[in-house]
């Protein structure tokens, strides 16, 4: 009997697909049972879960490369809204009888490629065979100096309040994916629904934010209501010029077919944008540190005394029928 | 509309029964997006993560108070053989509909339970709808002073080979469960039922491992199959007298109903007892340092040159018709 042929078949799953993953010395190649970093003096380690499961949160026909992309993402998203470096991340795999070698093969090349553009290793992972959809939950580690991570309570009245890149168009690309038919011309539709499968994380923007910000987080049940959970754990309220929003051109013309899209682009969730405040002495500096990280950020309105997020269009404020996405 | 009314109803489950588990003041009382930990100087932190599924890794019957004990426990026991002092962990939970407010209200007892057993609090999760079985994943942290962290690779010939506790009551009575009837006593059957449904992690050993180990695992896929690991990634061989391999009255009681149900006991899963080898002279202040720590330890044998885990009966060798418990 070889080696090989006593490894059982998780070994050589693990073996084949993660290990090219596993780029970091503490993962010891994915051979122990436990991986280990050694944080740099003078840093803390932020820390991060999120779970995706075929069918909830993408559809399950989506490349398996896809969705290891969106797992990762999702993650490393808020660690850029915290102002943290990507230090590694652990990866734990719940797979049908039917997601076999090639989903495997799909699922590892897109963790390999988003580990590799983020600086981003894994450190060890979990796989077991479910009855149920394929689930993927990543825990994520990263790096600010310590005491630095940017929360969510800090933003104070007079603070400016910033997004990044445009809200909604996640949102608009999941009701496309539905069945929607809005007469988008195809690179608006292809847009949208791009913008659904793979979040684009923010992290280029980490070091502005940990710079600038007074409290911060990453847009990812929509804006409306993350802005309001921002505004409770900060204890003040948000006052936002709808017309300062960033929206992309195709989320423009997705609006201008349908009106009532404005409320799903900014109530709907998927954005992986970063939502942060900023003392108003700060400003400019957020904003010269945010271009020279090539990252679109767009004032959208001021903190003041009170509660709750306000959202006003041409001085007439907006409610909403729901201020953010739940699956529960 | 109250503040408490904009909570949506997945922030109202974790405000109401996760919160309380979320100690740690990095955890920041579950308010934001990631939490943190500051290692203390001269650390490492040690990363694991173990996922269990409803009807996979436990019956979907079970008290999910259990349930949240086994997925913290499963994890917990990588880290005492690793060397590791637990410092917190994330926990990624999938429920299908039917898991309503009282299976979370057991769940989260149990978490809360072990987090102060283990002194091993919460520092954040992620709930999820599944229309799958529930999967909880758990990602666990430690520490260990730097570059102290015991390994697989290390064992070197010659070294004795330790195992804890005893071995094979639960994969007995995981075969209970299903139904088997072999006369035992009450309590014999209670026990060996209970070690299924409960793992019992050597953390209490965990320095002891540490100052005496060359090479260290937990046993969690059966004893044949994961000394074999360690063999493998050490490069070496090991010699095993099966009659000084610790069984409990229970275990012993349910062989002599079926000698065949050895075999069971040695490559059967969920042992999560210490396996570790220990250099000769180190062998009586390891025993010393369980002993002071309460765990019973056994040397069942020695670390050869070659290569394989190699079980003798009487001078007989072994042959097993599988090496270890596999879901794939």
């Amino acid at each position: 009997m070889s080696e090989d042929d006593k490894l059982s078949a998780e070994d050589r799953l693990i073996a084949d697909y993660f290990k090219p993953v596993a780029t970091h010395p503490g993962a010891l190649g994915l051979t122990d049972d436990a991986a280990f970093l050694t944080p740099a003096p003078g840093t803390d380690v932020v820390l991060k879960t999120d779970a995706i499961i075929g069918g909830v949160h993408y559809f399950a026909e989506d490349d398996a490369r896809d969705v290891a992309r969106k797992a990762l993402r999702v993650n490393l998203s808020d660690l850029a809204a915290k102002g943290a470096t990507p230090l590694g991340f652990l990866v734990s795999l719940a797979l049908p009888e039917d997601a076999g070698a090639d989903w495997l093969a799909r699922f590892a090349l897109g963790l390999r490629e988003d580990a590799a553009a983020f600086a981003c290793p894994l450190f060890g992972g979990d796989t077991v065979r479910t009855p149920g959809p394929v689930m993927v939950s990543v825990a994520m580690f990263g790096s600010v100096p310590t005491g630095a991570m940017v929360r969510r309570a800090g933003a104070r009245p007079g603070h400016r309040i910033f997004v990044s890149g445009s809200i909604g168009d996640a949102a608009l690309g999941l009701v496309l994916r539905r069945g929607a038919i809005w007469n988008l011309t195809s690179a608006q539709r292809g847009h949208l629904i791009a913008r659904y499968l793979l979040p684009q994380p923010r992290n280029a923007l980490a070091d502005a934010v940990r710079a600038c910000a007074s409290a911060a987080m990453d847009v990812s049940d929509g804006l409306v209501g993350d802005l309001a959970k921002l505004c409770r754990v900060s204890g003040v309220a948000a006052k936002i010029d709808v017309a300062a929003v960033p929206l992309s051109e195709a989320g423009r013309a997705a609006i201008a077919v349908d009106p009532a899209l404005r409320e799903t682009a900014l109530t709907g969730g998927d954005d992986f944008e970063v939502l942060c405040t900023v003392p108003e002495p700060m400003a400019e500096a957020f904003r010269s540190a945010a271009q020279a990280a090539r990252v679109p950020v767009a004032d959208i309105g001021v903190i003041e005394a009170g509660e709750g997020a306000h959202f006003f269009d041409a001085g007439r404020e907006l409610t909403f029928k729901r201020l953010s996405f739940s699956h529960f």
